[in-house]
């Protein structure tokens, strides 16, 4: 990531009163983390040739806005630790997590603010659209954990809203920036709901088969908190009734204690192949993604950059 | 206030997936309030002669978000009762008022990005600024509880942020949509200011001395929330050692009930004579606001409006 946006994230700005407002959001952002909306923002606009340092006001506003997601899902989730650190609600309290995080939300369009005024009109629209959007998708994905008879479509649909049109929307407001044309953009953003959709399902993947040092939070997080995954509904999809009603019950089970519970699941999962079924989706995914950035009407050593990452990306333990 | 207004805040726009996200933020702009912020948006565009229906959806963002941040203030000061109903947080719980509250602030925006793209480079900033105001004066509200030797300086500079710059943007919107000059929007601001501190005052003084069923709230809640309210702080201020002592202890005793702690503090607050204080206070910002006022370059005949709201506001016992 270039040096200039880490700057600005970590810059000392944060360090001004009220201590109690601005030091969480310092404290959240300085954690790093993979940076993942800067760097695919970057390339975006690189591959239409423009030098990507016009981006990084709006990298460090998505940057920004993707972490005060992380902060205010983790009061919701209950998550004590995050990159290895006590979560902010965990460090200070509730309320200060809740006010830090909507003042880090109005920041992110603080730095929007600061891109030249003739995108505005493009970049405002489809950020604001997208920051709803994430919202829908955490109230899906908290309405899945009590519902019953989720499918894998619904699940798609709120992996998609939840964590893919970030990325899209980091990539296509590179393309803006580029002053690529609208085709190429819209490529661009379906290359992103596709990668988006891999990510999530390698982060599934990651929670449960994962390892926690290097992934900075404790594995099987969404085993205990009952959270519809791929692992989980194609689990249910591909077992007979005995398995899945032991499946059902060991995860609503208040009487198992949390290792076991991990344990049973996790043994459950590896008997059903599902690590295998998740490879061969996630395989689809990059590969529908490939697609789309096939088709964007640049020289084909520009897309090398993305395809790099992708490939770091599908591979990654973190 | 318009009625486009009310309607645009009660329609059925809300009424969409997922219903757990917009069902709480439908229920929160159904109930009502004083809708204070659209008028003053309305009142200060007509003050320069130009038709207030201009102003509908920037009116619509700023009530969004006041009411955004009542939703999460509720949730902070753990308040039951809001417009004589369940808070969210009590009605649902937590988790739904912390991302609803979040949905509404990006509502917020998705309303003012409905304003003539023209206006965007003077709204945008003013807007963003303001909303991250309004949350560092939250901030220092929390952070007044549990500190000792506020000074009234603070309180002023407290609620300034709080309340007052909320009022002052919507007014100074108002004067933008109506093309008038940086001059009077400026002078419009501050108006806004000096209304915005007398307003908080009125609700300080409300806060203890006022009707629950009027208020649509429980009475007593800022001495309850140990509140570094203008009543106390100025208690703290005018009495001798043996009552200030008296204050401080009835204040943070957890061995005193709340219907007698409000009772001991309301009596110490009269024998003090606050209210008066409070009274001659208010003039005072009341003074300061119609002065600014009186600088604005229109027609007297056009401000009749905007001082027969401040003489409501006065007298108001909501």
């Amino acid at each position: 990531m270039s040096k200039n946006i880490e700057e600005i994230l970590q810059s000392t700005d944060w360090e001004i009163e009220p201590v109690n407002l601005y030091k969480p959001i310092s404290y959240a952002l300085e954690s790093g983390g993979k940076r993942l909306r800067p760097m695919l923002m970057r390339m975006a606009c690189e591959l239409f040739e423009k030098n990507g340092s016009i981006v990084e006001n709006a990298a460090v506003a998505v940057e920004i806005f993707h972490n005060f997601t992380l902060l205010h899902d983790d009061i919701m989730d209950n998550s004590p630790v995050r990159r290895n650190r006590p979560t902010v609600h965990k460090k200070w309290n509730t309320n200060t997590a809740i006010l830090s995080g909507d003042a880090m939300m109005i920041k992110s369009y603080e730095f929007l603010q600061k891109v030249p005024q003739k995108y505005w009109t493009k970049i405002f629209p489809l950020f604001t659209q997208t920051a709803l959007q994430v919202c829908e998708g955490q109230q899906l994905d908290m309405d899945f954990e009590t519902a019953d008879n989720i499918s894998l479509a619904q699940y798609f649909e709120m992996i998609r809203l939840k964590t893919a049109v970030l990325l899209a929307c980091s990539l296509k407001i590179g393309a803006i920036l580029a002053d690529a044309d609208d085709k190429d953009a819209d490529l661009l953003y379906d290359f992103g709901i596709a990668l988006g959709i891999a990510f999530q399902l390698k982060d599934d993947y990651l929670d449960t088969f994962g390892d926690a040092k290097t992934l900075g939070k404790p594995i099987g997080g969404d085993i205990l908190n009952k959270k519809k995954t791929f692992l989980l509904l194609s689990a249910i999809k591909h077992s007979a009734d005995d398995i899945n009603n032991l499946l059902q019950i060991t995860i609503g089970s208040r009487f198992i204690n949390d290792s076991k519970k991990i344990t049973v699941i996790t043994n459950i999962f590896k008997k059903l192949d599902i690590p295998k079924i998740c490879e061969e989706e996630l395989e689809k995914y990059y590969s529908l993604a490939i697609n789309y950035l096939d088709n964007i009407s640049v020289e084909e050593k520009n897309k090398t950059e993305l395809k790099n990452l992708m490939q770091k990306l599908h591979i990654r333990n973190y």
